[in-house]
């Protein structure tokens, strides 16, 4: 995974303002944040994922001679910089909230504190990450929010954004509820379970339907899920019930049927009818073919006897909101507080953390932004992952965040587990980080 | 690029297919086309991206031992299958359009023709590839052709979807006419000419602006490009317009100002105002924050005297039409071909050309998908790539495909060119492909 590693994956006014900060020997110490500045109207929350790429990128990242030979061959640049930047690590301390944790507008997700040359050129390689999979995680979170007791499965490689997006997505989605995946490489990566039977190219192979499943039956025993819709939906699938019956001989049993195209929920229930009346109610029927938790939610409100969900392209893409407004800003240097005030763009001062009350049932109800080191009700959410460069515990196995984003997700106040937008959940910023602001000018 | 070239960036059911083919020992060639099924409401074409990236793949595709020995716990695969699978090469043949072709609905933009395991396999990859890259060039002609004669630069990187899609998406909107990008890994791998000064947090960690100007002035006295809008935009106008003289003196220019926030139309003019009456009517203005080709035309129709962009987000993300309908079909086996018929995704059986004429004018004025081997009007379009697994030809420099974009733009029919959704380009269908089609059954 070089390319992923690489400190290449940055922006070039990254090692413009660098080579800045060596001559002036800016070289103090530096907080930035990385937070989210409004929700798309379809997100009432968003769930964060990629902290631990993040750490693994942070804890590698070096230069290496041929890259800043090359850097030297664009002439911005002197040598005695380009030799300075071979000794270039990160050896400063990161907070942040753990992978699967629900959070809103304006609040902190990672705070870097680190001489600033470190924080800075980190900027663009760590909201690539971040916002990428918190995208990913916060959209897969509504399907399974939509369709708690199906299996849902993750197709999206072929129209994912390139490599990276096709694992991370997976990875995302598996963080946010999801069963598994079809990308093969996502599962060696992440250890995330594999889904995945044949195409429509397999059936077409054969002379007939009926020979393309014999001749899957005879390869993938243990796996069985064929796709019926290749040519004629309800034909498949009475097929594939002389089949169960032939197969049974052989004590191999077929797991599931798949749907990929037409009126899923009426395919759904007139396949249904086929298996169980050959009496086979022990085979599944999965479906795919341009879903989202939409989709989902209008199959199961129409009691489509469905067990599971291929999602492919709009959840890869995050269809109906493929960006966050995500930024990265300087909030402190030198031990004064900084802030941006662009129109439209002002960013908060001062050095934060999120404190989050819960209610008597135990669902989240409100959260105040305010100044480290400011005392105020409810429970710190950022929690320090990185101290002088190294983590502060183990990489947390992806289980345990998606043990996190399953129980975060249960703590929602009901409005937001609802697809239909909501009211904003209450952030309120304290009197410390207002009377910061209001001195440094609003 | 490890994780970049791994044959197990795939999907895990053509692993299951492939079991399947060689069980049954189904190793005749086979002729898959990739193709576009429609286009989103706010695109009148498509320019092809990605042929290059496709040949590097699939020239050194292989499967690594410890992949196999990988794929052998997963408990799906016995082991003969799996060292069969450690002599997996490509070893058929490619037909394609070149990059920066322009391209409509149903036209196979790419054929394989390979033993049917060889074919099969590479499916997933291939779509990801061509998908994504067709997808930011289109975006990103758009642009081209609504802001011909301005500076152009890609800024995504931050907010594309990983690592790969922000390289990808540099070297598709610069094919398509960009003049380069911010991200420094794809100057380095595909030689795009890089762009970039300075970020808010510059000028925030400095105590003034002006501090801030001057440290940067002395780092880079060559690449002069002032970010003016992190406090006051027509105030840092006026600290710029006063360095500039200072720096006259010195021998050193002020190549732009850039503005990234608020009525950017209005800021240039006020901006432009206050440069030209200092004596730098030289000093240009460059743009950016949420840009996009109908933000570009607009500043344009206004007079906004602007003279480049800086396009990220929604360029990256293709914001208002993330994906594209794209198939890969097989369309031919063993010497017979084959279609699925499933509702609303049939395919067109046989191998394909497309053949493309040009009125008086030069321009294109329609296509026609015929069966390989037929005789119709026009020029064929899918020239051979790839003969028995190697390159016809050595690597095309991307500087060629870009030519070929600016080529093609320029002789798209006047309608297609504008940003409001145009009647569909007239596409036929053969009488040969429309026989073969009816005689397969519709």
């Amino acid at each position: 995974m070089d390319a992923f590693n690489s400190l290449l994956l940055t922006d070039l006014y990254e090692l413009t303002m660098l080579h800045g900060y060596y001559q002036q020997g800016m070289q103090q110490t530096a907080s930035f944040e990385l937070f989210f500045r409004r929700l798309p109207p379809a997100r009432n929350f968003l769930l964060t994922a990629g902290l631990e790429t993040v750490l693994d990128f942070v804890e590698r990242a070096r230069f290496s001679e041929p890259e800043l030979d090359w850097l030297a061959t664009l002439g911005h640049f002197p040598r005695d910089f380009l030799d300075h930047l071979a000794d270039w690590r990160f050896d400063g301390d990161i907070d942040a909230v753990p992978e699967g944790t629900v959070m809103f507008p304006d609040e902190p997700v990672l705070r870097i504190t680190a001489p600033l040359p470190q924080a800075q050129l980190l900027e663009s390689r760590l909201m690539n990450l971040v916002h990428f999979q918190t995208l990913i995680a916060s959209k897969a979170a509504r399907s399974a929010l939509v369709a708690p007791d199906r299996l849902l499965v993750d197709f999206g490689l072929r129209r994912a954004h390139g490599a990276e997006a096709g694992l991370l997505a997976a990875r995302s989605a598996y963080l946010a509820g999801f069963a598994g995946t079809a990308t093969v490489l996502a599962g060696q990566y992440y250890r995330i379970p594999l889904f995945g039977t044949m195409a429509h190219s397999y059936i077409q192979a054969h002379d007939s339907e009926l020979e393309a499943f014999r001749s899957f039956a005879a390869a993938q025993p243990d796996n069985l899920v064929f796709l019926i819709d290749t040519y004629d939906t309800e034909a498949g699938a009475r097929l594939v019930a002389r089949l169960a019956s032939e197969l049974r001989a052989d004590k191999v049993h077929i797991r599931a049927v798949r749907l990929d195209s037409g009126d899923l929920a009426e395919h759904a229930r007139r396949v249904r009818a086929i298996l169980d009346s050959a009496g086979f109610p022990d085979i599944g029927i999965f479906a795919s073919g341009n879903l989202d938790e939409h989709a989902l939610k209008d199959l199961l409100a129409a009691g489509a006897p469905i067990d599971g969900f291929g999602l492919g392209t709009r959840l890869d893409v995050s269809q109906d909101a493929p960006a966050l407004d995500c930024a990265y800003k300087l909030t402190e240097y030198a031990g004064w507080p900084r802030r941006k005030r662009s129109e439209g763009k002002a960013s908060w001062p001062g050095r934060k953390q999120v404190w989050r009350r819960y209610d008597a049932a135990g669902r989240m109800c409100g959260d105040t932004i305010a100044l480290d080191g400011e005392t105020t009700a409810g429970e710190p959410l950022l929690v320090p992952v990185m101290r002088a460069g190294r983590r502060t515990a183990p990489a947390e196995p992806l289980a345990v965040g998606r043990a996190r984003a399953a129980e975060q997700l249960a703590q929602l106040p009901e409005a937001l587990r609802s697809l239909d937008p909501a009211p904003p959940y209450p952030v309120a910023f304290s009197s410390g980080l207002r009377q910061l602001a209001d001195a440094l000018g609003r």
